[in-house]
């Protein structure tokens, strides 16, 4: 025991603490200091006092996530990269350390993306993220069905209110915002009843196009439901191919037993019973067969 | 197999060109980019700056599209008007040949369902599109029922609110509209606050409406999900037969052997143990039948 | 035969006109027509021009009605009112029969409820009918919940809101239909802002109230789904019995073919293998017992 | 019998007066009571004639419950405070009794929870409570990834359009209120296309948002639906080991029967057909081993 442990290389002694449950720990406590952090620089009160302090606090927690990234991808080299939660992780801090500047001022808002880094760190919720994206393939299909119905539906509502209603569809990006706002069902009516004195057409496109994307939707859902019930289907295939495999066994036990009876039979027949072979109507051929030798 | 193979007709040439992997492919591109010509030409400045191109492209394309149909046409005869997909495809683009100009004018619109012709062509689509509509027969009843309870309510909330809300209630049409709206929960709350004023029957009158139509549209889902739900039934019923089959093969096994040795009792009872037939009290009558033999 | 049909009474007579198909649906077509007239006679401009038509119309329709229920109360007697659907027949025609003037001018309203009669008798909208009302005693105890909750929160909120937004939360009954409302998600972010300057509490109370009623209803949903699915349960517990049956079967064969082995044993071992009692290991010790017989 | 009986202790006397079917209807009745009382009192005009009468009123019956809550904890001592429901009783009266002025007068609007109390003293909503509050747990997981994705928002949120629309994304509060009421659907669509003006992200986001947070909403509901299925699976698991232990019992009775007729062919083999051992193809190793012997 000794001797194998004796030469351990940096690179395990790297990873023996990255996987140590008080490193672990430590740095889920940072991600939800930082999320805090994070929320109090929201409130220009709070940043005209402790603005200092915050923003100090929130560097300190991105070097410190740098570093263990740093000594994750020492540890592991190319493993790492193979990982999509730890891909995750390594883009969400990356993030943060492009310069949020100029054109990319935008990406400070993206820092507080950092804290969702939870998900990877935190089992149970890891747990719940990958079963919820395991849904989503299984949803590709219909959800392709539901946006060309969207896409198809924003085209002609474009053309048919552009003019009337500039507001909700002027164009197709605008038309496909209202129409997601009506499948939604949120203020539709009020859209609706105003384009009705120009339009006749604009009650029954609106109700078929409620109709059409609400029964979609529900079959999406539905979809995805059935997907989510494999206990019960994962419990019958097992007990179908325990069930199986015991009757099987069962099954053998029997053919071995019938054959050893039969030989009996023949042994006891070659001597005393050999005159009445045809005494037994229910014998099937193979022991017949058997007879016959 | 050269002989079989030479004197291919042109129909069953045609045929191959149009089942060929190639063909399709292409079909569903072009499917694609009208669809995209059809979103641009939405715009007016796109129109303004590339119209006559987007046009022509758009005609180019309603050519494709119609030789290839007759291509089908041609190749499956009296088949291509038996095959429901076909004939979709058929009128799909029948409608684009019809002079939109005059009365029909409104049919321009109807050139972006050609976008649909996707559904038929891209097989995941297509699986999809027929599963909806596998659906559609098992919502007949309960949609009726909802229907049912639509006209009733709108026409007793055209009697009640006809005058106090000519808006939301001037006549029949209107009140369906208005009462599919608030099926929809959209801004219901604010009409029929507005009717209460004059009506003490306007809050209960749209709760109970609610209440009723709610209930309807989730037993309408329920009914889809039930339907959906076809895999394990399928799979419980097969277990039955498969195990089923399996205990009747164990059970026809035990038979067997039970009559042999049953036999091989008799012929030794017969030379040394006919003393003692009443000895077996668990032995079954037909065993008993065959010892009196 | 003809002596058992000769003296048909009158009642046999009318028990087998009401109970003709073609009697039936003559009453069906009848109900629709009825039911169209009542939808237009909510247009002003139709009732000016053909409203003596349409009333003469619905007077003879409902005189046809009232013969027709005469003619089933005739033929069936008692039995009409142990039957629900006849009394819902019955209930709906005499509302119309109530001279509909003075205080009583709100039940012409009513007349429309009579088109719900094809609800028993259509049989298909008979059986969901049937099937809706079979979910609703499931769906009591959930239904009793969350009416107390609406009514806590009704009592909370008028205290709390009363002087602050009469509008919509003036007494006990204005608070529940806003309360409702807030419920189905229609408009409630606008109430719950403007109360939330003057009350603090206004966000997190619609917030919780909002979360506890949808979760309430969400499991009022799955009770009713639940009960919805008993083909799988009731397919299942016929295969389990079906299975245990068979199973049962093959114990029992298999123990009395066991008995007559053994009996075959210690008849044979009687004579010749008495010396070797010890030499079966897997012999269970009921088999041993017989062979110390 | 008459020994064990006269030295009945005062507890178990008012053990007995708590648990009588009289006491507790008298209970059930007047929560129900105190819970109209409660809710007159909302009316000022009410209170205005009758403001004394019903003080005394709710007065009394507060006496009543404290009473009733005195007695259970003198019969049940230490077992009243691990029953969660009797705990929930004594809060909820406990409330009433604390001065409702000054700082406290918010205290007055809890007195209506005291219906609640019908929740624990009702047994079908007892169950039905108790049913809600076991799915609660399945729910913490998904629950907080929904509540990480509307933290993150708000941040986001609160950041982007802070200045913009200060009315609805002033501060976190705020935007997570906002967020509220945008993932119930309500009103969304106004507060997006406002904001598009000025932000080209609006609609992303807030779409985004939307199918995100109903996603995990979805999946919410499901993971609740499956917890709420435990009879099927019940059943199946009782099935299966039903099943189980029936074919368990067969093979254990095929293998003592098989093991039996191997004996009687090596006794009989030993006198009479020890010449043709290799004749039983079919004879699997262990019999072999014991014709070895």
């Amino acid at each position: 025991m000794q001797r194998s442990e004796l030469p351990v290389t940096l690179r395990e002694r790297v990873q023996g603490v990255v996987e140590a449950p008080f490193f672990q720990n430590t740095i889920i406590t940072l991600i939800v200091v930082n999320g805090v952090v994070l929320g109090m620089e929201t409130s220009p009160e709070i940043m005209d006092r402790y603005g200092e302090l915050l923003l100090t606090a929130d560097g300190a927690m991105l070097s410190v996530f740098v570093v263990e990234l740093a000594l994750r991808i020492y540890a592991y080299r190319g493993r790492f990269f193979t990982d999509p939660w730890s891909v995750f992780d390594f883009v969400i801090v990356a993030i943060a350390l492009i310069p949020a500047s100029g054109p990319f001022a935008v990406l400070r808002v993206l820092r507080i993306l950092r804290v969702l880094r939870l998900l990877t760190m935190v089992p149970p919720l890891r747990r719940v993220v990958a079963g919820l994206l395991r849904a989503l393939p299984g949803m590709a299909s219909i959800g392709a069905l539901l946006g060309l119905l969207m896409y198809v539906a924003a085209v002609m509502a474009t053309k048919l209110f552009q003019e009337t209603d500039p507001r909700h569809f002027a164009d197709l990006p605008t038309s496909m915002a209202t129409l997601f706002q009506i499948m939604t069902g949120d203020s539709w009516g009020a859209i609706a009843r105003e384009l009705s004195e120009d339009h006749m057409i604009a009650w029954p496109f609106f109700v078929l196009f409620i109709l059409a994307s609400t029964f979609i939707a529900l079959n999406l859902f539905i979809a995805v439901a059935v997907d989510a019930l494999p206990p019960t289907q994962v419990a019958d295939e097992d007990f179908v191919s325990t069930s199986q495999s015991n009757q099987d066994a069962i099954l053998a036990e029997l053919r071995s037993l019938r054959s050893e009876v039969a030989e009996l039979r023949s042994a006891q027949g070659g001597t005393e019973t050999t005159a009445q072979p045809d005494d037994s109507p229910g014998t099937p051929p193979d022991t017949l067969t058997q007879q016959d030798r």
